[in-house]
């Protein structure tokens, strides 16, 4: 049985908590700055509560740690986590900038490749199908991918300026997954950004609406669409197009019930309110995947290395946002624009 | 070019005539017991207006009739139509009772596969989808039929009584289907009605809402659900199942948008309003068929003899309500019951 | 915490264990005549094994009995668990036949309305947003009940002679939903069946293929359609049409993905294999009700008399079925047909 | 009766001349530099055959011109139609470049408004219900537009030298959408384009998949995604995404069956083939807003200044490409970048 550590107490930490108890883990310490969080956390999954990281990471029956903290500090937790020789998941994103993760990666070393980064909509059941489908050739060449994501609401105010902005905070799930379709690096992006949800999102220097472009070396072409609001729920489609077909992965629904009224034709039922509910699933299934990669020595399907170029794309994204411009991509990773 | 006689100039009879017109064909002269009707038709078609059913047959240009009268003249003009040598084709039903079905069948007697029966939901291209699906045994062997029939409003209550009910107006249609999909006659049926919808219908001894089964020697099976209201629009649906499959003829919208809001979330258009919107194609498909008929010489797929078969199914499915007891079916129309 | 004995080690028992245990339940003890499988099972949910019914229902730790054993036992079992006086919940069939069923409910007296029968089909999401869109008035005064239910394909032969048959074995459920979303008892019942899937079948005196017409006081009407094989998986489907409307509860899919080819447009994924995975969610909810109403004392939502009414419907099915007539069912569940 | 002149006797003359004479309309002469191609049109349609383009134009009966002419002789036939004092209805696209269509508007002057441009997508019944969606507020502030136009297969190579190229040949009908259903006109354009359906394409020096960012002065983005092929059909769907929900205008279906078996679980039918069948019902009331826009005098909905602007579309598209940057628009329609 794995033991885990938890670095962070907090809401996403619930989650994964519930996934560890359901795949078979055990929760054996819990640290979380706030320490009512810590404790209550602990008390709920029959585990210790740590007063430090470094406690927490040297418990005896601690073989992996999952790292649910703020991100300003997911770096040292990972580094820590590393050093101490333990198996390491880490939220998303890996750090809040583009250089703290490329700091993170040039300290890891080879070991980026062992931290598992929890971009979780991989897990995701219809995102997955929709990945083997292009994986299989069952659409052929893939050409054309299409994500739109949008929020049922836009986040607390006063949450946005430690965010990151759109580009870090939201799209960058869409980054990842628009990679991992696209199975090659993008070599070029265009965004466009405005703010028409709510004034205040303006005030505070973010977008809050958003479409991105990008392109890869072969010609394959990938877009983003964001807003932080959808009046009918949240909005998760991924549309792959190719030589030999399409596959969609459509948004889930609460049940399959269909509505007939006066005013109504066959209406499927609501989507889900959010990510809560709706990657209910791809939290389980993240959690196994670790656990199991764990236990069996497998290297985890989601990296540090990820976590590094989906920072690329959403600095690279706010960049050709200032600049009115596309901006060409690197394979370095190094910022190429001047602003 | 085939000249048209149109026997009845009411609301079908217009229907007719620019499905006539559109596929080619001519409408000569038009014939009505009520004088204007006739008149406002044949001015709008460039036809004469004729002042018999004789005059209009024997009109030197008219090669094929359609009769489109009330319900109970249409055995005396099918019948002068076949006599005058002409090409017939008619509107359901046959005749009002299942006695004066089979008086035209043995008046008829082999000419009755010449006269083409207007069941016009067998032209509909997805009902035609559907049957070419079984027929090609795209669903292997066909085992259950299921037809869902709903009107969206019960019609005038003044019309009811010289409806003939519910079994021999409405799910005549719906006989048809079923035989045209199974195959093979069915040997028994049992029906259950109510009246659920208008405690007036009840008075008038009639029902608003019924299901009939029917079985087949082999063992298939045929479900028929009626009502004569559906608050969201006029529903017209069937599913043949098989041992490889299963085929739906699902109602067809009026666009192909979907609408998200906070309360719909992805809800397909309305239905069609009634018959002749969801209908039209079929409308128009059969008067191609019977018009193309006509000039090849080639026999109708649907002819008097369907038009007896369901007339009997309908007088057996009043009975079978009114004994409360399922009731075999004979090969040869006789009612067997005895009530 | 709820404390439980299993009378049963087989697979629905594994199911079931799974869900106490996500649900906060505890397995105290296993009972099952194949000693082995009791073993595994207690092994596996870290309970003792009782070498008797007895001794499981009177463990000191035990306040819960799940009965799922074979059929023929159920009714000594919920009749001694209650005895022991242990809240119980029983696995559909009440009993084997309806005799046996209307022993269990003398014998039980006032108690058959604290016996929770496990008709799971209650508790799908699905399936029960459709059930709430009727209690609230959604749809109006219900009218007309169609229920789908095929199998992927038939259970082994040797298991078909114990079965008691499709409408015992199969369409059980069905009966159960038909008379929870009609509200009503059913006062007339016509069936037919045949032998359509595999000759072996009817070899043994059972049938593969069913449709039956049920009819309430009121006039409402419900139609069940059952196969015992569908070549496109498990077809679970309710349409509830009233004055106002109507709500299908249509097939829920593995994933959300749509596929597009050159042979598919637009193909939904597959339906789920079989009940295991179809009603999963279902057994699920069922076990949280089932110990949320022993914790508060609360009255099972569907419970044995249900179980007695549902093998009423299945007999007079068989009847009818035999007879080639419609039966008419009484209030007291006194079998009054004449074979 | 409004009588018309033919310019062009090619394939969509012959499909607008039999929306004409369904309309009520006459044709009354046709004119093609082919002159077989003309008389056979003209033979039947019951027209003339006329020698010139000036024969046509002052033939007594003419009250409209319909050109249909190759794309390099619009302009001319346009400034004719009008300087004959009849009513003009032009084919996409107003000109082969930018140049030409500005020089026609140059020409035009105030009589720019009163060219009927053929934009048929506006009349087709499913886009047309989302426009009317987006006008009526029932999605609240439109903010996001995504566009996707695939065809089925290119055109022949020998077609593409004189087609102008991907953005003024096949996305000009996108770029009019996109700005119909902003209802601002775009100030800025980005363009990826690849050849990734056939090389011979790249040689001719065209792209075949293409994707566009659109944004308007407001905030508004719109994204529109292409490619010469789709294995499954001509996909055409647009969504308008805004501040209270999102209409989809979804792909129509030949016929409304669904398709179950051991591959496929629900499929509903093709797609359309191609413009002719998808857009056949656009067609249709295209003639009839024209027709009736000349019997009452009201302006077309769509003329020749929005032929100009997405001329300037296509070119700035085609701009972005080569430059591999973003162009500003301006409103004069003036190129304004350098290359």
């Amino acid at each position: 049985m794995i033991g885990l550590a938890l670095l962070g107490a907090g809401r996403m930490a619930r989650v994964h908590a519930k996934a560890i108890s359901a795949a078979g883990g055990k929760v054996i310490t819990v640290y979380d700055v706030i320490g009512p969080a810590a404790k209550s956390l602990a008390a709920e999954t029959g585990a210790s509560v740590a007063r430090s990281v470094e406690e927490a990471l040297h418990h005896a029956e601690v073989n992996a740690v999952l790292v649910v903290t703020s991100s300003d500090t997911h770096v040292d937790c990972i580094l820590q986590g590393i050093e101490a020789g333990k198996a390491v998941m880490c939220e998303k994103p890996l750090a809040p900038t583009l250089s703290d993760a490329q700091r993170c990666i040039n300290a890891l070393g080879p070991q980026a490749r062992n931290v598992f980064l929890a971009f979780n909509r991989r897990f995701d059941p219809s995102h997955a199908a929709l990945k083997r489908a292009v994986e299989t050739g069952e659409i052929g060449n893939l050409e054309q991918v299409t994500i739109t994501s949008r929020d049922p609401a836009p986040p607390p105010l006063d949450y946005l300026p430690k965010s990151g902005g759109l580009f870090r905070d939201m799209m960058i799930h869409d980054f990842d997954m628009a990679r991992w379709l696209l199975g090659e690096e993008p070599v070029s992006i265009y965004s466009r950004g405005s703010c028409l949800v709510d004034p205040q999102i303006g005030k505070l220097g973010d977008i809050d609406t958003a479409c991105v472009a990008l392109a890869t070396a072969s010609g394959k072409q990938a877009v983003i669409l964001n807003s932080r609001r959808a009046a009918y729920g949240y909005d998760q489609r991924i549309e792959a197009f190719g030589s030999a077909g399409m596959v969609l992965s459509d948004n889930p629904r609460a049940t399959s019930v269909r509505r007939y009224s006066s005013t109504s034709f066959g209406a499927p039922d609501r989507l889900f309110a959010f990510y809560m509910d709706r990657y209910g699933d791809s939290y389980r299934r993240e959690i196994e995947t670790f656990l199991s990669g764990v236990a069996t020595g497998t290297p985890p399907p989601v990296n540090a290395l990820d976590g590094l170029r989906t920072a690329y794309l959403a600095e690279a994204a706010g960049a050709s946002l200032r600049l009115g411009q596309a901006i060409e991509l690197k394979t370095n990773c190094e910022a190429s624009w001047h602003e």
